[in-house]
């Protein structure tokens, strides 16, 4: 199976195990929340790791890749409330707080991480042994100290490094997705770890690259928001060529930190073509036109 | 160890792990979230039931004891939000976002769910195989369809039945906390689920009720809060005696759904002695004399 059906399949399996029996708007908020997705990013890539890791427990990879996707949605959620972004859509369709209100949110966000956590413990069957370090590569992603709710939370701090904060914000919840991979297939999570971070900090940077270029119906998110909300980005730090240069310098490292595995190759190749599709070269040689 | 003593240090090794690194608000928001404690009845009820079982994990069992206490002070954060309950005070001190903002409360409230998860997952060295039944056990009393999650949900429904709301917002977490306490120990959870949910069904009648008649300065929060807010009550709905009634019988029906245990004349007594602290025979009797 692709591994975004994978993924669709484990989100969709998590969401109907909950729904019975749960009050209806709550259930649609939650479900509002997860489909349609984005790009599920980090879930494919959990996915792409167990498989180049080579995969002996699906189930266990499904549910982690599952989990770290409510995770995300949930931030998602959180960030887009009144008190932080205020966004009025999120994937081309209205915020969870625009359709169903900032206290549904709140709850739904809530949930949203309570189900990642149970869709782990149900996933480890086979493998008990792995859910503890499992769990724990997970929290690390998205509690304190450094997980993404820090990142949000340095939106809070008076001053803050571009780097820390984009390292929470972002890399923190990647960097789980790679070494997440790894464990559910018994491997060695540290060196993907490294793989993760990397992707992370690149993502971050594409993430501010298109706030400022992209087409906002395009990215089913309204754009300029970085400036606007005066948030760290490193589109306004280093400019837009400077940007799209760490971006790939960024990415160069990712692929050259990829350990040695059976489906290293697979890998490369996939880390190109989402690089490709985040930014694309046409807009790199524009922006360089422009600037020379 | 005393119970109180056991759960006050579990909790303060969980966020003393944490706050290294993080950023100072989100951690300083996190320990008013969770010190000064309440009456820690949920945790200490978990670990009453853990001891009546053997307690041959204490570790364990005080893990699972701070993990229930951490997802509550989260939904206390959450519930009193400007959205929810706007409540200005909590446990006698500002509730956390009038002391740090309500940004910082939102995020403090989900890095204190995953903090439970993770308290959790260390937890578990000595005892792998007990991690996921207690990750579900944990997880079903406060995520959906029906834990205390669900109970904050129901009050954005348009129509609730007393009984509903009341198990999912209050009765879900303390039937997670007895039957948590039993599987820490290694011991079969069903029968203690069911201690727990009475329980939890007197002490949400038990607040309703001091909602009414309370002090709330030594409440440590706002009283008439429930008819204000509209709110789903039992001393609102019954009357203050028939709540009170009400109470009395749900108190013996916890008491006399005991399992056969070593502890059990200890637990009984404890359970006794709670019941006498939350609703005194003295106010039984002066509502009775009005009532007369």
């Amino acid at each position: 199976m692709q591994s975004m059906t994978r993924v669709e399949h484990a989100l969709l399996a998590a969401l109907s195990r909950v729904e019975t029996g749960c009050p209806p708007r709550l259930a649609a908020a939650v479900r509002h929340a997860v489909f349609p997705g984005g790009a599920r990013i980090r879930p494919q890539l959990c996915l792409a790791v167990g498989m180049a890791c080579g995969d002996d427990d699906p189930a266990l990879a499904d549910g982690a890749a599952a989990a770290i996707e409510l995770l995300h949605c949930a931030s998602l959620v959180h960030d887009d409330l009144p008190c932080f972004d205020n966004a009025p859509t999120r994937r081309g369709q209205p915020s969870v707080h625009c359709a169903f209100g900032e206290r549904l949110a709140v709850l739904a966000g809530d949930a949203l991480i309570v189900l990642a956590f149970e869709t782990l413990a149900r996933a480890a069957q086979r493998s008990p042994q792995r859910l503890a370090p499992l769990l724990l590569t997970v929290t690390r992603g998205v509690g304190m100290p450094q997980g993404i709710v820090v990142g949000q939370a340095l939106e809070c701090e008076p001053r803050v490094a571009l780097g820390d904060y984009q390292r929470a914000k972002t890399g923190a919840l990647f960097a789980a997705a790679t070494a997440a991979g790894a464990e559910a297939a018994g491997a060695e999570p540290a060196p993907w770890r490294i793989f993760g971070e990397w992707l992370g900090e690149a993502y971050q940077v594409a993430d501010d690259i298109r706030d400022v270029v992209a087409d906002p119906q395009l990215l089913g998110k309204p754009i300029g928001r970085d400036l606007a909300l005066g948030r760290p980005s490193s589109a306004i730090e280093l400019g837009l060529e400077g940007a799209i240069q760490s971006f790939d310098r960024l990415v160069a490292a990712a692929v050259a930190s990829i350990p040695p595995c059976r489906g290293g190759a697979q890998l490369r190749a996939l880390v190109r073509r989402e690089a490709e599709r985040l930014v694309p070269l046409a807009l790199s040689e524009d922006v360089v036109r422009v600037a020379a």
